[in-house]
Parts: structure tokens; sequence; C-alpha cells
């Protein structure tokens, strides 16, 4: 059983209501719900020490929440960090400079840090952030909204982080250049979300952490649809040809790479105009085929099948 | 630095008011505050395989965070559950029975399970517990609370995890007795803080989870008072006696030992009378001596130093 089914497989188990989004949804006053995340980050899992700064994990550890947040349409405004930290870590200051990444980040968006917990770890740093937020009363984007006709849309290139990993995992450079940077110290969509769940202008969203292919089947098989995705319209950073070398694996990269924490929403192209919204990338359709979910390229189609990442 | 220091020194860095309570205090609607909490638990820091079921450890790890809550005088209402997880036992069906002992718990306060995260982990189980609660509007109960005159209550017996935790770590037993099962499988006093926040009975309150030494004083600290303890008065379970074998060992037990997760709140005996709760145990008395926290055996007195678990 691979981790989103076993998930699946405690929500019915136990008649979990609210889990299935990027965020918990739940009533908080007469105009607003409260939504939360929280994300796991395991050393030599989700990052290894010798790829990137204390600065720049404390940054992404938030960062990967934010994205939840906005990919709900919603404000962030307070955070739990609990950490497990090694003997050696604790003595050199690394949690110094890891707090001032993180806040670093969170002064941007005025997210308070109102509690957590440290342990030590015998073996490696665990960091799980969670983030609380907030959404206009019963107007969080799901991902169930997105219905045959949308347009499908992304907010920036992908296959930037995706680029970034492997340039690390060569060992031939740490973070520094773009692809590099966009994997260790990613930044998150939090306006463009914002502003998506203000206006009404998403029929549905999710964030792109797994990978374009993983995160689109999320979408459609919580909606009910299937959806055919442009190839040749997915924006990608220049330096991520001149480090894929084609345009297949430029493609490969762009369809599967995971945490470049863009957003992947639906809406038409009427709402975003209507909402003075320009700056995003049109790069599919949702179809009336659910569970199919096919990229185009040059008019030839074949099946997108989720390539993204999973733990198991 | 140790752990409480570097927390204050975050706390002071970055201006966090929430922080410095067994839960973060946020406005939520006109007639309630949210409460939060989180609790880290880390494989061989703080617990180990082979002294615990999955199903103990799944109730233990949702146990820790609902005294948490009960400590602040709330009502628990969902939680988010994140677990770093190794292969072996993702293979095992451990997670199973981890949550249906978290659900047995979870189900008798009706606290429901509204997400989280899941990760692999490399080098043993990590597990993160985030719960939220409501307390009525400004009536969450603090640390800061006590004053001189009041008298200091817990809701049950001491040392009772620490005398487990010994039999567990000396190999003699796993979890089956009284001492080894309160290690393992703590009770939140989850009712009594209800009542105790609902009455304003308390003026201050903390849950016993470092050890009523520790615990006492951060309690001392944020209410800029003494105390004096009777520690002929502290209650303990027939059992601890026989295990400790001494009255010196049993008392040492008593005001050191950590994980009892009963509730330690000051208070009078007029107000305990008049909300009728009689179920508690009075063992000392709040004084105007600060930083100055005493233990009296007999009509005489010593410094009672923090002696409590610490991760650094």
């Amino acid at each position: 059983m691979n981790e989103f089914n076993f998930i699946k497989h405690i929500k019915d188990r136990f008649s979990l209501h609210a889990i299935g989004d990027d965020c918990a949804v739940l009533p908080k006053d007469d105009r607003s719900d409260l939504i939360i995340t929280a994300d796991m980050l395991v050393e030599n899992v989700d990052f290894r020490m010798e790829w990137t700064t204390p600065e720049y994990l404390g940054h992404k550890a938030l960062a990967v929440s934010l994205s939840d947040i906005a990919a709900m349409g919603g404000i962030p405004r307070w955070a739990m960090l609990s950490i497990a930290v090694p003997e050696t870590l604790w003595a050199n200051g690394f949690l110094n400079a890891f707090y001032e990444g993180w806040h670093g980040l969170a002064s941007i968006f005025e997210v308070e840090l109102v509690g957590g917990d440290i342990s030590r770890s015998e073996n490696g740093l665990v960091i799980d952030s969670t983030i609380g937020g907030e959404v206009n009363k019963d107007k969080a984007i799901k991902r169930s909204g997105a219905r045959p006709g949308d347009s499908i849309y992304v907010s920036g290139p992908l296959g930037t982080a995706a680029g970034g990993l492997k340039i690390l995992e060569s060992g031939k450079a740490t973070a520094g250049g773009t692809l590099t940077m966009k994997q260790c110290r990613p930044l998150p969509q939090t306006r463009l979300g914002i502003r998506l769940g203000q206006y009404d202008v998403a029929t549905s969203m999710i964030d792109l952490s797994d990978g374009l292919s993983s995160d689109l089947t999320h979408l459609c098989t919580a909606s009910g649809t299937g959806a055919v995705i442009y190839a040749n319209d997915i924006p990608f950073e220049g330096e991520l040809l001149d480090f894929a070398g084609s345009a297949e694996s430029l493609i490969e990269l762009a369809l599967h790479g995971g945490e470049d924490f863009e957003l992947l929403f639906t809406s038409t192209p009427k709402r975003l105009q209507q909402a003075g919204i320009n700056d995003v990338f049109r790069i599919g359709e949702i179809t009336d085929n659910p569970g199919l979910i096919e990229s185009d390229r040059n008019g030839e189609r074949e099946l997108l099948l989720p390539g993204g990442f999973r733990h198991f």
C-alpha cells in the first residue's frame, strides 16, 4: 500500500471527513474558517544537510506549509514548529541560524510562531511544520471543484526544483544557481493564493509538491474528472533547458518533478480576466473522462501516469 | 544552553508572545479562544519500541497533547498527526495498530483527526502530535496566575510513570502493571481540566510532564512566586512504595519523576469546595519568595531544585 492509499484507508476506517485536501478546513467564526496543514521534513529523506544551509532549511520548512495554505486560497496566520535535533546541531548554533531563516520568510507574511516542541534525535534532524490560516467562510478552494471545460493553470515554471535536485545529487554544486535555489529555498505563492481565494477565481486548486503528474491526478480524482495537459505550453526556466540538454528530458522534469511549490488550479480565461490576474500560465483543460489524464504534445496524446515523489 | 533557555531566547529574539504556556492561546470567535499544543516523540529518546506496543504508543502520542489542553482548562477538538516511519514498520502493519490505539483514546473525548503528514525515516519512528482545543474567551488557565497564599494541588499520584520507566529500563518487565502502564499508556486529566476551567477554580495550572520539581519551577517562574511542597502529602500508588523500597527513594521519584501527566494547579480550599471538586490532593502552598521553591518534610525544609527530564 502506498502512502496515499494508506491515508485513504485511515480516512475511511475512522470516518475522517476533514482529510484529503492541502489543508483541513474547520469552522472559526461567523465570517471565516480556520485552515491547518502540517509537513514533516526528515534528514536524508526529504533533505540533506550538505546540500543546503541552516537558514535555507528554516525557510523551506515554512515555505512548504505556506504553499498548502496558498493552495486553499487562505491567509497564513500562525505556526507551530516541532524539531528533533541531534546533539551536534544543538551544540553548534544550527538552530539559531535555522530560526533566522524561518523568521525571514515568516515576517514577510506576518506569520507568528506560537508554539511547537523540541526533542533530541539520535539520528538526524526531523522538522514538523504546522501552519494555521484563514479563509472566508465556505470559500476554501478545494481539490474537488474542477469541472469539464475549465482551463488548467500553473503559477510559474515547472521542473526547476527537480533540476536543482539533480544538480545537488550529482555533487557538482551546492545551493546557488536558479535551479538549486528553487530546490533549497522555494518561494510559496502566498499572494497569488490569497488573490485566487478572495475573488472566487479558482474552481479547484492544489500545490505542486509531489509533481504535476501526481498532483493533477489528486485534483482530478477529487473532482471526478479527467484532464489533458499541453506539454509544449508548460513554462520552464531557461536554465532548466540548458541543464536538461534535450526537450524530452526537459518535459520529463516538468511533468514529474516535485517541490516546485507552484500552484496548480482550474478556472476560466474570463474569470481570470475579471480578477485582473494575468501572470499565470494556461497548460491544459479539464475533461469529462474521469481518471483519464493525458499529455498532448504536437497533437499526439499519451497517458500521463503519476510519476512524482512518494515516500512509500 | 538548555532547551528551556533556548526557547526563552527564541521567544525574546523574535518577540513571540504566545509561547511559554502549555498551549498557545489564539482568538477564535466572540465567545471562545483556540488553544494549540504540539508534542514530538522520538524513538530511543522519548520511548523504546521494545517496552511498549503500537497501540499504547498511539494512545500515548495523543495523551501527552491532551494533557496540555487539560492544563489550560480546555476542551480538545481536533488533532494533526505527523509521523516519520521506518520501512520495516511501514511494511509490518505497525501504523494500523498505532492508529487504533490513537483512535481508542480520541473517541472518548470526540477528538477528530483532521490532518498531518507521513514521511519516511531512515532511523527510528518520530511522531509529532498537535491538538487544537477551545476555552471560554480569556479564560485559559495560565502558568502565571498563582498568588501567595494559594494552595498547590495535584490531580493524582506522582512518581508512578518514573517508577514504571525504571522497571522497563531494568528489563525485568514490559508494559503490564500499574507503574509500567502509567508510563506506556497514561490517562490525561481531560475531564478535570475542563471542570477547573469552566468554574474559574484554578488560578494557575501546568501538566506534570517533566516532573514536579521542574514543572513547579516553570509555574512559579511564570507567576513570580515561590512555593513550599509538603513532601509527606504527595499522593503515590501503593505499588510505587513496594517498588521504591524506601521512603527516600519514593519521595525522590515523586518530586522529580516525569510523565505522570497529572495536573498541577493552584487554588483555594473554598474555590474547590464551591465547585464540588474533592478528588484532588493538596501538596503545598504558594509563597511570596520569588524563585525560592522548597520541600518540607516533617518540618525540615530544603531547596527543591528542578531535577526533572530535559532533552538538552
